[in-house]
């Protein structure tokens, strides 16, 4: 077969990628990353607020001494020691023995992205609907996208995803004959947003789902990550059945060992370790022993504190340097938690066109695009304040005003930002009034 | 949403994996794992081979002294440090430069799993053909079920793969309009009957694929634990084009890790990554960290001889005992590196129905059926002899003789095996002259 005639075959047969390019999100961090720029586009946890030196010992001893185990071959569903812990994280939040969870009906998987690939997996039909709050985690659109479904955005305000646009949309395609199935959402400290579903809000959607006979895929990587006392309890707190409940150790302790998992009904328990097994086989065995260990014997509580603190520290820096530097006519909400600030700019500009002058500027940031599936979003941004230092992430504040401000005087003189055609999205896709 | 509904719900929508059950193979663990059993059943590597207290060291430091990065996030496609390695250990097969192997093209995976599950999420819709040696390793028919394809088994002798009946199945596929997409093969001391595809098959098996314009997905897990000298070069070495390369560290270094790898076509590489991206985000970043730090400061090639000794000495204490206590009309492949042994067994004994009377008698294997889409191959066994040293191995091997020479008798003297209905596929589905 010559290099042409496996172009034509890819073009024929690689349909389920067909269309899908590189994300906004992974170009940019290759520039991003550059020591020079300041960048407020990740959202990678600070790594070096754990105890490395213990936590590598730990490692260490993983291997010499129980090498036998940790580097072998486990099974799919995840070891019962990580299963019983996970457990133990979990009734932190309030889902517990009482509400049904149990380390049976636990999956461990390749951190939270593969809990969401095997929902995905387990439901999605080309040409489903999966509702999710607009604008939603980009990882999620690459699953979702990946399963040849379609995402239908719900609105969001300051309260989170609301409840009579939920059952609006429910009731269009209902009467549009689409099969939807069903709600994604992170409830809690969203990603891009911050924002937090409320206590009432949490009955409203979920009765909503369960009259409207629909599953909930509730997906909490943030949720102990609270910078003002506890958030409401999870979705799956509330309801034994209907909610498949996914996070990760990746905010919470460390992504470089990719450990996630679901909390899932009963009944699809199995059939979820067997679609791991056909995509990973296993689990890592050691990465497993890693985080069980870690809980075991760390006093991973007092991590959670220092890493609550940290953050609290850096999203007041953000909030603060937003509040003295950015142009009239921004706004962005104020997370109780989380790693992100979802800021709305100016009317008239576009993050997404903005962005090759950002980088030249020195700071980086997610345009609002990589977190809708239609390619609205953009007069929004995503600003992480997990990762840079304070002081970082007020100078990147700076220079972002700085090319903002410029923006906006082209844009007086020219009447719109040079060198474009008509921007699509800006100003008229604000997901709801009070995020606008 | 009642327990009820969402079993309705699980019914109604979850296709992808409907009818897919726990492998045989996974059930089978569980009692295997108990330590009266002599497990043959595995395919693990003797792990305790390898230098665990410096190994453990290796990972304590980069814990301890990397952590920053180690334990972050990583890109999708994996560390260029660790695939400029993996293009060390190519090399080694044959796969170079010279034949257009970059570091570029490989695409890290968790294990040769998802390697593989990720060409068949590139190329697989659901009623898709897959031509596959029969038998053939078991994690290939769940990724190729879950991706609602059918695998058309071809034919193998001692010499590997039949070239005529490949030949054969494509020209009978097409007449039958249906849509081949590609042929999997294991090539070298294939999973599970130990056998290797002759040099002249080689060029043959290519030849007619690339004639027929179909793609080859080489997974070649073993063949750097050859026991009598190199294996001939894998298809991959032979052309630049049509082949995806298939590999991970399972076998030769700790499958605890979960580190495996794609070369692929340069004009599939990037959606291979976005398709990854969709599944697990990234592969572990510390996982890498550890096999490039292992294959860059350990001696790592003087470990593969370390695998390949004990195994060599393994397969030759299987190959004894069978040879010393098989009842007649047993016959086995003599692999010349690899895991393991295929077994057919006597005519009229069938090694599914006689797993528990073998478990009773503290032995286990996988019975053939597990090898086979269509269920077929109950005549034969896979049988592995890595894992249990030489004596335990023998004692196995005594305690199925026994199992066997009983059924042998029960079958003489009732005419067929106790309490069995009409039993499918021993007998009939050799897969060949040479290797019944």
């Amino acid at each position: 077969m010559t290099g042409t005639t496996l172009d034509d075959y890819t073009d024929r047969y690689a349909r389920r990628v067909r269309g899908m390019t590189a994300s906004e999100i992974r170009a940019l961090f290759a520039v991003a990353s550059r020591p020079e720029v300041v960048s407020l586009a990740g959202g990678a946890p600070y790594i070096a607020a754990l105890p490395l030196d213990a936590v590598g010992e730990m490692l260490g001893r993983l291997g010499s001494e129980q090498g036998a185990t940790t580097l072998q071959y486990g099974i799919g569903q995840g070891t019962l020691e990580l299963r019983e812990r996970i457990c133990e994280v979990m009734s932190l939040s309030g889902i517990d023995a009482a509400c049904g969870a149990s380390p049976e009906d636990v999956v461990v998987t390749v951190g939270g992205q593969q809990a969401l690939d095997l929902v995905a997996r387990l439901f999605l039909d080309p040409g489903d609907v999966v509702l999710a709050e607009g604008p939603t985690y980009v990882g999620a659109l690459g699953v979702f996208q990946a399963a040849q479904a379609q995402v239908v955005h719900v609105p969001m305000d300051e309260d989170g995803l609301v409840p009579e646009a939920l059952e609006a949309a429910i009731a269009e395609l209902t009467r549009a004959g689409r099969r939807v199935k069903f709600l994604y959402t992170i409830p809690t400290y969203q990603n891009p947003t911050g924002v937090t579903l409320t206590e009432a809000r949490r009955e409203r959607v979920l009765d909503i789902c369960e009259r409207a006979g629909l599953l909930v895929v509730e997906d909490d990587p943030y949720g102990q990550l609270g910078f003002e006392g506890d958030a409401p309890a999870p979705l799956r707190a509330r309801r034994r059945d209907g909610v498949f409940y996914l996070s990760t150790f990746s905010k919470t302790f460390a992504p470089g060992l990719r450990v996630g998992w679901i909390l899932a009904p009963h009944a699809v328990r199995d059939k979820l370790v067997i679609a791991s097994e056909a995509q990973i086989l296993c689990p890592s065995a050691y990465a497993q022993s890693a985080v069980a260990t870690y809980l075991g014997t760390m006093p991973w509580r007092q991590q959670l504190k220092v890493y609550r603190e940290v953050y609290r520290e850096r999203r007041d820096a953000l909030l603060d340097a937003l509040a003295d530097l950015m142009p009239e006519g921004t706004s962005w909400t104020s997370p109780g938690g989380g790693l992100f600030v979802w800021a709305t700019l100016p009317d008239g500009l576009d993050s997404k066109a903005m962005m090759p002058r950002a980088v030249a500027a020195r700071v980086a940031y997610v345009p609002g695009t990589g977190f809708f599936a239609d390619g609205t979003g953009g007069g929004h941004m995503r600003l992480n304040f997990s990762f840079p230092p304070p002081e970082r992430i007020r100078e990147g504040v700076r220079r972002l005003a700085g090319v903002m401000e410029q923006e906006i005087a082209t844009r007086r003189v020219f009447g719109a930002v040079r060198g474009e055609g008509p921007r699509r999205g800006a100003g008229s896709d604000t997901p709801g009034p009070a995020l606008a």
